[in-house]
Order: structure tokens, then sequence, then C-alpha cells
């Protein structure tokens, strides 16, 4: 049976995983990511890996069904990356460069958020479902999109670039994008740190929440669950964001299936109860509502969706 | 050469198309649809009249490739349309009792909204693109979107269903859909004339519009047009919303091309370009900005997209 090798490259590691053609995952491991000097070194790390673990198992180059890897960035459809500023690239193709340091084994790549929705949709929590919407609430808000089993990248890469859609107006203050108001603003957990500090600082409310020096994300979700006033507002403030912005999801291409992933899941049902409640809210037009469910696959979602695009039917 | 017929079924008339296997109009025709008793004579109106055209020219009917319709409701994978308003209908499949009136023509449906937005895409403003989203301004707000040359209809009929997204949570009026702030309060031509009676009321400010009885959105859109500062304002806060809807549906599917028609986009270019103004200042990750055309095919959008559901690729 051929297999197939998913790579899931970040800012830190690169995470692979060697599969079987059936979509099992063998075995997985990591290599650290070298940014330095533009990130020049980065592809031929991974191409060393990949064939050191080929020689390792003895399979041969010829058995290999290809290699599907996760960018973080927008991803053109020819595999062209016009920016990505976590690992220094600037106009690259690194599906083709790739492609010619494995000595011609079939590369297709995706953006990472992108890749990662379509592990959940293949393998994780989606599985069964044709379209999802697979958001990631962690430093930033990711999110991907995959109607027919297919990633949704957008003639401009923007497809499912939920984290930017502007959702409140009025803000005074900047996203890192240049906007204002943007999802990501709220709903991350920056944005959830960001909105706790400004409650406290609004009013005189006693909270928990006051005695810590630097609040995390996690301390507004652990003070909210035990009960404090003004964390389960922030709470119930930054997850009415994403549910509105699920609301758009759906009235533009209505999948299946929420799947919602990321650091700040970590809070669990709790959480996604938040985002359900505020949800239903902004869906009138049809009774039944999208399922809203937890990430499955946590950090393998990436390495899962990567070898799909190579075992793609 | 096989034949097919487009059939774009509204609440007043029923548009029909006859097309060749090339997507050539051939011949275009209207009956009016009979919404009494529970509009349980349109399909029967519908299948008649497409078999005495089929006389009329000596088509046989095993030279018929099949027939498309476009419907005003949501429409499930199946043909299920739960519940049709303007029509009377409820619990049908119109897209089988059809089939099943004209001895087994293959009938295929869609949403109205969605089978126009083919149509533009197909044939009109959108030939050549792959994805494009078609908004339409009238007494409501719809928007069909195609990708891959394919109407995304959602897993509940919700693909596209731009007019209800919820854009002003501050919004103390209630939509038709039963929710508050949905684009269609702000930018159909009700919504025109809303904010223009609001704006009128909430001020002396002197206007044109003051000494009308009825104020219609053309009046609106006139009077802007003629430099009237408070119809400008009005119009300038309806195209907004749009404009911010749009790019909702980019930081989701991005698609190449967005097409704006109906009753409203009367007012042309200048109307489009307060939304493409609005709209570049919502995107900032991306440089390239969607295109936004003015709708090409005006009301035979629905009869070419109906046909384009038969003759797909």
């Amino acid at each position: 049976m051929k297999k197939c090798i998913g790579v899931d490259l970040g800012g830190t590691t690169v995470k692979l995983g060697l599969f079987d053609e059936t979509g099992r995952l063998l075995e997985k491991w990591e290599i650290p990511t070298r940014t330095e000097q533009g990130g020049k070194n980065i592809l031929s790390d991974i191409a060393e890996a990949i064939l050191d673990k080929l020689k390792e198992k003895s399979i041969e180059r010829s058995d290999v069904a290809g290699v599907g890897m996760g960018i973080p960035g927008s991803v053109m459809p020819d595999g062209h990356v016009p920016v990505c500023v976590n690992l220094g690239w600037r106009d690259m193709n690194p599906e083709a460069e790739l492609g010619r340091l494995l000595g011609g084994i079939t590369v297709r790549s995706g953006n990472d958020a992108n890749v990662a929705a379509l592990g959940e949709q293949w393998q994780g929590c989606g599985k069964g479902c044709n379209s999802i919407a697979a958001v990631t609430l962690g430093t930033g808000v990711g999110c991907g999109i995959i109607l027919n089993g297919r990633i949704v990248a957008g003639s401009r890469g923007l497809g499912g670039e939920l984290g930017h859609i502007t959702v409140n107006r009025a803000e005074t203050e900047v996203c890192n994008c240049g906007n204002h108001g943007c999802l990501e603003m709220y709903s991350s957990a920056t944005g959830i740190v960001r909105l706790a500090k400004r409650r406290l600082a609004a009013s005189g409310e006693p909270s928990a929440l006051r005695k810590l020096e630097n609040i995390t994300a996690k301390d507004v979700l652990d003070a909210a669950k035990a009960g404090d006033k003004l964390a389960e507002a922030v709470v119930d403030e930054s997850m009415d964001w994403p549910a509105l912005g699920l609301s758009y999801v759906t009235h533009v291409v209505d999948p299946e299936l929420f799947v919602v992933g990321g650091g700040v899941s970590k809070a669990g049902e709790y959480l996604l109860d938040k985002i359900r409640a505020h949800y239903c809210g902004y869906i009138k037009l049809s009774e039944k509502k999208a399922e809203i469910r937890l990430a499955a696959l946590g950090n393998d979602a990436g390495i899962y969706g990567a070898a799909r695009l190579i075992l793609e039917d």
C-alpha cells in the first residue's frame, strides 16, 4: 500500500505524519522551524526529515503518493505564497520548491487553518459531514471552510478569514490587520484578556481577576466558570462575537457543522454553550440550526488535513 | 440539437425560456402565477405552457434535455420545498411533481436568487468567472453564491441568505424574519425609504424629499444624485451595509466578482461607487479587491440560470 506524508508547518515547529492510503496515521514526529535568514532552511529541513524517515522505514520514493503541507499564510491555487510573516517568506512557491527537493514527489499545499479544517472534516469530529466550518480560537482567530469535502481557499486566498470580519464598527482600537473591530479583537485569547482589562477599568465591580497581576484568557475563563460575575460577562461578550461570525458563515454557505478548536476552546462545553445560545438568536430563517462541536484532533488536525490534500477522492 | 427550458417562478408571473444546448435563448414568454387555493394550479399551468410550446415548435419530448426551475423559497438538495410563502406552498417537491406532469422529463430546481446568480455567472456579467456572489437589492435583499460554477445552496437552504445577516445589533425595529438589524432593513428599496423617513424625522435639515407625499427609493436615489445632502447621507448609509455584507462574503468564500442587480441597482454606477468605497475599507488582508459590477441579464437572469441547471458541465 502506498504511503503519504502530512506536514503542518508552524512558526516554531514542523509537525510531520506518515499515513497509509486509507488515512491511518502510522507515525508522527516534529522538527524545529528555523525561521532565521528569511526561513531559507525550512524547506530543506522538511525534505531531509521526510527522506530520512523514508530511509528508516525502507519506503521507496515511488511508494509515496505525495506530500501535503499546511502553511501559515495565504496560498494561491498554483501554490504561490505572496507573504508568510511568521516564516520570513515572501514570493515563494513552497509546493514547487519542496517537490524539487524531494526529487519529484507530488507536493500539495494550503493555508494551515484551511488544512486543519479539512483534517477535522475528514477524520475528526466532522467525519461524515460534507461541509463544515472549523474555527480556531487561539492567539488569533482562524477559520477554514470545507464544502463538498474541499477547501474553499478563495480567489485571493481570503476564504475562511473569519478572524478579520468587521463585527464592531464602533471599535476605536486597531487590529493587527489595520482595521477596527475585527472578530479576532474580541474572541482570541488576547481579545478575551483585552475585554477583561477594559471591563475591570470601567467600573469598581468586584472580581477575583483584580487580584491577578498578569491576567490570561485561562484566568478569565476559570473565573467565569467559578461564578465570577465580571468574568462571566466578559466571556459572554467575547463569545457573542464568534456566534455572530458563525451566523454570517451560515447565511453565506450554510455548512452542516461548526467545529471550534484552539487554546480558548479548552474551556469546553461551557464555552460552546455560550456560542450556541447567541448563534441560535441570529438565525431566524430556519428552525434547524447547525451543530457546534469541539474539535477532536487537537494539534494533529493539520497533519491529517495535509495528508488529505494528497488522498482526496 | 437538444433543447431545454428555463422557468423562473415568481409570485406574480412565471417567466419561461426555450434554450438550445449551447445556452442560446431562442424564445421567452410568460404566464400568470395563480397563487389562489394554496397555489395548487401553478405547476400544472407551467406544465401546460411547456407542452404547448413544444407542440407549437414541433419539438419531441425526447429532444428536451430537461427543465430547470427557480423557486422563490428554500429548496433542499432532494428538491423538497418546506415552505414557499409567496406561492402558498408548504411541504412540496415541485421538481418531482413537475417532472411527473411532464411525463418524465428531467426537472431540476433551486432557490430563485441562487438560480439568477447562476445565470449571471454563466451568461451574464460573470461570464468567465468561476466564483461570484450576486446580490439583488429589490423589495428585499437576495443573494446567490456560485463557487466553481455551482450554486452553494447550503445544508439547510440558507446559502446566500445575505439579506438576513445581522449587521446592526443596535437596531430596535424588527425585520420580516423576526430578527433585528438585518441587512435587508437598510439596503432594500423599503429599507432606503425607511432610512430616509427616519432621517427626515430626526432633524429639520432641508431636503427636496420633504415636499413629497409618498417617498420611494427612486425618489431618494434621484435626490441624492441631484446633490440633496440629506438624500446623499441616506444612500451612503444604506450602501455601507451591503458593502459590509460583501466583505463578509469575501472573508468566507472570497469570490472573484460581486454582481449587483435588482430595482435599486438601476441607480447604476453612482450606487456601485458608494458600495465599492465602503467595501474596500473593510478588506485589509489583501491589496487586490474583488470587482463589483452591475448585473447584465436583468429579469432574464432567472431563466438563464434555470436552463443552466440542466446544461451544467
